[in-house]
């Protein structure tokens, strides 16, 4: 562990280094907020980026609706495939399957599957664009891992909520690359810690085997972050569903969870293995998160944090140098106190600081694009992501995750997805999209064909428990798998859309 | 990896060493076998030990049926109940259950579900007795730990078929000790290569974090062996199911997935990450093992293997010394010379003639107690295990197990298991007996809980999948979890025999 500085001093001590670096220390461009009436720590050449890249992806979905009403208007026109494919390229930047189009003479324009058929092409393009073009610079943070390090941390490992409203939270809420980040959500943030201990395990070989990122007798630990939500603006009905609603249910079952995983690496492993535990909260309104500081044995209160908001507030008239040694200090000052608690080391003030930091342009992001608050306070997901995988998700209310093995496992998760859906969608007439997806690993002989059938898996369970929404179109699935050793990007491997001669034997 | 010696006069520098000791170095016992007609090598104490296990086990099961006939034709009493309870305790050794007697003066007695209630309260007993005895000795081993790690290896990870036939692999047919063998049972023996990986990354960790079972820098590997089977009396038929009784099938793909293993070791990890290999056929008639004896670089002939039964009847004349010898000169002299292939290691030739060696006495232990072969050459289990564990099923032809976490990925394998006991049990009016079972560890916090909501879903999911053999009665499922890491018992936590009432709500 990063050397111990408990001292009041212990910030003047640092004043120098705290002037010449921000927090995090992997930041290309100085933050240049204040000339624009925002906060001196705003990265305004970063908010500008992501939101260039987040309009653009959401106007590509929200685009889709009104193209397709412009196309059914000239449903009757005698070159109306023509007609069709003409305003598509033009307005969608692709073409419609001609099989939907040219079939529309029988039975009508089946426009349910023309929109199914349009959400997955953008989908597609989304994803093939994120891993071909790195939009978000996302992939590399060396910097960050060099940062992290120093903290006295090997692996951030972050598991918000599956909620759509907090798929943004590594690349945007708290600014880090995600290429370095373990990201594995699940409802109420209640990740499973058989699979979190495996990849405990896995982190440890690599560092006795192969130094990988550090040796495993440098005094580094795993940290493990939880991410809970609440809603400022309608904290009774916009918070998370899986804990009804209710902060402080969510915080301490996500606090309770956390604690049983460094329970199990203590039980399961000798020779003083633990882990680094870190809680923190996010208002789904306003993207400011509020973070639980731990002691070094991982204590935290659950009913005081340090919140993003106020340390906005507190630090918007200050210098960049001042303002980042007010959250340094006001870290410090959060840290329990009340008990014989062993100090909070000095590599996760710095940590901490850094994501409160980052967290700020994430504030000034809201209140540049949105108000200060987002106006889809609830669900407005396009799509349902169900399985493993999902990389490519970097933005807010994009996606329903439901992430599973099995539908059998997943079941209670998928059905609160279509209950969503049902109101955004089926209500109004429009299926529900799903994009079955199955991540696998290149190396090992025989992955991809197994990571197809499981697809293909997943797809037939679906199918078995919503066998009228199928019947009735109301419910689309997308198959597709990627080898996420290779960088590369995904491969789609089956459709509910294609045509029942050629899918059918 | 163990120094090599492939000079031919190899075995006479070892002679002194083959004479002093048997070639597993862990038997207690010397062989016995000549005296009375059996092969010099075998252990004729163990025989009668494994022997008297065997039959007290499976009378117990058998017994079953005998009992409730002689219980149902005292159905028409007056002191019905008193006179089923003594029967019951005088023959089974338990009590049946009061409810089920006590309300057959309404509908009729229900044999089904007294069959049911009697086949998992024996299962119950069988598998406390295992627990908390150790009938088997086969709990520590250190003994055989030691010459595996001599051998060159730090772990054996055996993969027999799933099939009830071969559920004595580890403590019958090769005689080891079951405590310190990885057993991990599968449909052809097609193991799950991801899990595999995941076993060799735990395995790898302990020995660089705590030096068990020896430190990372002793040159030993991981030994993954694949058992695979077919039928000598009536080979097109009784073979292994899952390859349609085709043994060549069965060998190649088993070998197969062995490679598979290992290229995705060799991918995934760097600094000369492998793993060694060995290909075991079993004759599940005559539990003779055949060996497709590899080289150093797991190369074997998949048309030539060294036959146990064949070893058998070449060494039943000599001196235990001079069997033990003559083995391991077979061992030598069925290794692939074709290639331009590494040399055999001499870990594999003592480990090989270790295995055969044990196999001679489990070869005499068939024509000792099953006239050189087995009656039911067909199926015959007695119940259906599904899910997660079953380390105390030890015993052939005694459980058709689906390994499984899910229905939705095991439905092939159950699906063939209700076929089975179609024709074991339903078409005579008996019920198909399942038990469903998930390990946990108990170091984890909330393991337990989270086992037992795992059975409760696989049983719900098997219900979805039978519904009207579970309507009828012709199917019930008890359900149990296990603490694998205390070495306790199973505890019981539900059934479909409990009342409804009590179970409803």
């Amino acid at each position: 562990m990063a050397h111990r500085l408990r001292s009041n001093n212990g910030a003047d001590l640092r004043q120098q280094a705290v002037d010449q670096s921000p927090a995090m220390g992997f930041r290309a461009l100085p933050a240049q907020g204040m000339s624009q009436g925002l906060h001196p720590l705003t990265d305004v050449t970063a908010n500008t980026r992501l939101n260039d890249y987040e309009s653009s992806v959401k106007h590509a979905f929200d685009h889709i609706v009104p193209v397709l009403k412009q196309i059914a208007s000239e449903r009757c026109e005698p070159d109306f495939v023509v007609r069709a494919q003409t305003i598509a390229r033009a307005e969608l930047g692709f073409e419609l399957p001609a099989q939907i189009l040219e079939e529309s003479w029988i039975g009508g324009l089946d426009m349910r599957r023309l929109f199914a058929a349009c959400v997955f092409e953008t989908y597609h393009r989304l994803s093939d664009r994120f891993f071909t073009a790195d939009p978000l610079a996302g992939r590399d943070g060396e910097a960050f891992e060099r940062f992290l390090l120093d903290c006295g941390f090997h692996l951030m490992d972050v598991t918000p909520c599956a909620d759509g409203r907090l798929a943004h939270a590594i690349s945007y809420v708290l600014r880090l690359p995600y290429g370095r980040v373990r990201r594995k959500s699940y409802a109420g943030s209640l990740f499973d810690i058989e699979n979190t201990v495996e990849k405990w395990v896995e982190t440890e070989l690599l560092r006795f085997r192969e130094g990988r990122p550090n040796t495993a007798d440098e005094p580094t630990r795993y940290l493990k972050v939880v991410m809970y939500h609440g809603s400022s603006v309608d904290p009774a009905h916009q918070g998370c569903a899986a804990h009804g609603s209710d902060d402080a249910k969510a915080a301490s079952e996500g606090l309770e969870r956390l604690k049983a995983f460094r329970q199990a690496i203590e039980n399961s492993f000798c020779c003083g293995a633990s882990v680094d535990l870190l809680l923190v909260g996010l208002d789904t309104d306003t993207d400011a998160i509020r973070i639980h500081v731990p002691d070094a044995d991982g204590y935290c209160d659950l009913e005081h944090w340090l919140d993003a908001g106020k340390v906005y507030e507190i630090t918007r008239n200050l210098s960049p140098a001042q303002a980042r040694q007010r959250i340094e200090e006001l870290v410090r000052a959060h840290a329990p106190s009340q008990h014989a608690s062993a100090a909070l080391t000095e590599g996760m003030v710095r940590l901490i600081a850094g994501l409160i930091e980052n967290n700020i342009s994430q504030i000034d992001y809201v209140r540049q694009y949105h108000g200060g608050c987002y106006a889809d306070i609830g669900h407005a997901e396009r799509f349902i992501g169900a399985g493993i995988g999902f990389e490519e998700i970097q933005l807010r209310n994009l996606t329903y995750f439901a992430y599973l093995s099995t539908v059998e496992e997943g079941a209670k998760d998928l059905d609160v997805g279509i209950k969503i859906f049902t109101g955004l969608n089926i209500n109004r007439g429009l299926p529900a999209p799903v994009i079955v997806r199955y991540d696998y690993h290149g190396g090992v002989p025989g992955a991809r064909e197994r990571a197809v059938e499981h697809c293909e898996r997943i797809a037939a369970a679906l199918k078995a428990r919503y066998p009228q929404l199928c019947a009735d179109g109301m419910l689309h699935c997308l198959r597709a798998v990627r080898d996420c050793d290779a960088a590369a990007p995904i491969e789609i491997v089956g459709s509910s859309l294609q045509p029942v001669a050629s899918a059918g034997h």
